[in-house]
């Protein structure tokens, strides 16, 4: 390294998503001297994918709000921000990086690399999607196009009742369209909560919105090219249905965009997310990965897991850029999912793997109690569920999920329970903070652990 | 036992507050046919006391509704309320009570005893305090005398700026009265905050409310035997005021009602509270005690210290319920001191100790963040404020204050982290939830840890 001493390194970062940004940002505060450079495809810097659908109700006023470091912000960190400019190979021998912008080709030496390149929309095989007013919410151009397609007393389709698909339709909803959710699934949320809890959301959606569950969007049928009506079909009857649709919203996942990975070899994993370490690296030496394109250890399945939550991609930039710049950072040994929502004013939040997700060879208890916010004798407490899934043999708490008052934070005392590898036992007489306007004496939080130990001791 | 398995146990419960009323509750769960009698020298059972204060400004518009069990409900439960009856005398030998309920003379015979005679207000020595107008915030009457001397534009002055001193001057400036506080400390919230987080909250206090603190009240003045003044002097400069007050609320805390216990020869520790075991047994055999009359360990400091919450003498109360009634119910190894309040809109919660209570044994490192509970893009975020207390050589937490946003569930997951033995390198890493309209990728309880961290590696 002797001859290395007074030369600069030089961080080279695909993607200026959360990750690749948060990742330059930490990179350059570990490394005041580096020289960093970020390849971005799209036209603009880091911005917040997940608040997206709020600039279509207008809650977020600004799309361009979303824009957390602007082009400004990363020159004043003497970082090189390269926009709509897409990387076309990688050379992990000689260590360049190939890029175009525009027309006029580039070639960057790295010490460091780190590939963010996120996630594609998946979309499912639905006959003539490629028509107008059929949308993905990934971009801020995605956005803007929906934005011009909004129009009160319309007809708005979602087809995925995740997330985002119910943010979307809370959203369009209040620029006063009709909504209609098909999901594929037998639920909505079936990935976020076990179907007791679904059913207390499901409860809570206004009537004029229409949900079809277990059903298909098959065929899309235009007019002038553009979108009028969506068929879909009961996947156990058969039964077909017309839709009218002036416009259809995809929030169907996503699947990971690795393809600059595997071209260097970059081993992949079973989810199809790029393999990396607490570390970031990937299989590469001196190549990072991070962000939606990845795949990390679930710490309570111990399984791999696609990551899709932004918080964890902030994490890992954290992680990735420190280390990328010489210093240290280690991530936590596995993700947690914790992750929250709200739609038609309701919060749900989660933490760990639902039912569903757990495999046959764990054996699991679960309690739920419904509680309020609030204690009996104070007005204008709000409806709090939670249901907790316990490992039977250890006691140990696996998963969270909670709808209803400060369901977030709930769930993050729940996060923090597990990886405190806390018990049912010690957690259940957690001592937490009561007040007569605030909380219980005895929350939510811990009665249903209470419901848990004893049927724990039941056996 | 062979001669007395086909007798019922018979449990006496001295005391009918939060303590004494849940340990009833779950006496009676644990032991379908117990015996149990609860004497009570107030008028009315189990009630809550932390919601006095609102009843004032009607937030709680009928004070009854305090009473979370009544009297009907202890019949169904089968157990014997015995309400305006005073215990007289322990005969531990014989195990006999011995009460007065009005001219009537009771004698009990008990198998277990459960002595929850809670705490007496600490009145300061003010001269002339024995007049008309001058309240304590301690039982139902006493909210009943306040509420008949509230008068819209009158004069409230409240000593003592803990959390039921400004728990009362925001109600009855609710009710439109002119409030001045006057502490004898050099901050309000001495037990609670720290002196940089006390400034948060001070900041927020209403301009209309004059708050004198290093002040004392020495006198009252009176005019046919109502008040009219209260004079205070500042403890340094002397200075003396007078402060129009038609009433007075004296909120200067309590000291532990140890009397019958005392002359029974239970053990009573430095802090003035009966000692106390994890399963709320004192020192004389089959004789328990629950809640403000006791004291427990403090986890973090390992030291005595007094149970002033309700949240606290609600889980003794399990505990002393339970092992009455021949069950086993073991409390945590020691109390956080979780605790949470609102004043003029500003939510404060803390747990574990302020760092004025913490011995110059300890070497604490601490940190502070002023966050929002929204990500910058999403309009109306709150502030939050955050402070971690955190023991230098093992890096493991031992309190945090936060004022703002749901401060109380923020704290609760410090609570946990304080149970689970965590140290700030590993809480730093938690994945709380995010969402745009909920909360931040990276939350303020994180954020802060990683200043502490900072400071830990620079030592």
């Amino acid at each position: 390294m002797g001859f290395y001493l007074n030369q600069d390194r030089n961080i080279v970062i695909i993607g200026c998503g959360a990750g690749g940004g948060t990742a330059a940002q930490f990179a350059r505060k570990t490394d005041r001297k580096a020289k960093i450079a970020v390849f971005e495809k799209g036209k603009y810097p880091q911005y917040s994918k997940c608040g997206l659908p709020y600039t279509i109700s207008g809650e977020i006023p600004n799309i361009l709000d979303l824009i957390e470091f602007n082009e400004e912000w990363f020159k004043k960190a003497n970082i090189d921000l390269l926009l709509e400019t897409t990387v076309e190979k990688i050379d992990v021998n000689k260590q360049i990086v190939y890029a175009k912008k525009g027309n006029n080709s580039i070639e960057k030496h790295y010490d460091s690399l780190i590939i963010c390149t996120g996630a594609k929309p998946s979309i499912p095989p639905i006959q003539d999607v490629k028509v107008d007013g059929v949308f993905v919410v990934r971009t801020i151009d995605d956005a803007e196009k929906i934005l011009s397609s909004v129009k009160k007393d319309g007809h708005a389709t979602i087809v995925g009742a995740g997330l985002i698909g119910l943010e979307m339709a809370d959203n369009l909803r209040k620029k006063g369209m009709k909504i209609t959710v098909v999901e594929a699934l037998s639920r909505i949320l079936a990935n976020n909560l076990d179907e007791d809890m679904v059913k207390i959301v499901a409860e809570r959606i206004p009537e004029d919105i229409t949900v079809f569950t277990n059903h298909l969007a098959t065929r899309i049928k235009s007019t002038n090219g553009k979108i009028s009506k969506v068929i879909i079909k009961n996947k156990e009857s058969g039964e077909e249905k017309e839709i009218d649709s002036d416009l259809l919203i995809i929030a169907t996942g996503t699947k990971p965009d690795v393809e600059l990975a595997k071209s260097i070899g970059c081993k992949i994993g079973i989810t199809g997310g790029i393999i990396v370490n607490n570390q970031c690296e990937t299989s590469i030496k001196d190549v990072y990965s991070v962000g939606d394109c990845t795949e990390y250890l679930d710490f309570v399945t111990a399984k791999p897991t696609l990551i899709g939550l932004g918080s964890i991609v902030v994490r890992q930039g954290v992680a990735a850029g420190v280390n990328a710049a010489g210093g240290d950072y280690e991530l936590f040994k596995g993700v947690l999912n914790t992750c929250t929502s709200k739609f038609f004013g309701v919060e749900i939040a989660t933490v760990g793997p639902t039912s569903d997700r757990i495999d046959d060879d764990f054996s699991v208890v679960t309690g739920r109690f419904n509680g309020s916010s609030l204690p009996g004798y104070y007005p204008g407490g709000k409806p709090v569920s939670v249901k907790v899934l316990v490992d039977k043999p250890t006691g140990m708490i696996m998963g969270a999920q909670c709808v209803g008052d400060k369901a977030a934070q709930r769930i993050n005392t729940f996060a923090c329970a597990i990886i405190g590898e806390l018990d049912i036992e010690t957690f259940r007489k957690l001592e937490t903070a009561y007040a007569p306007s605030i909380a219980p004496t005895l929350d939510t939080v811990t009665l249903v652990c209470d419901i848990i130990s004893m049927k724990l001791k039941r056996k």
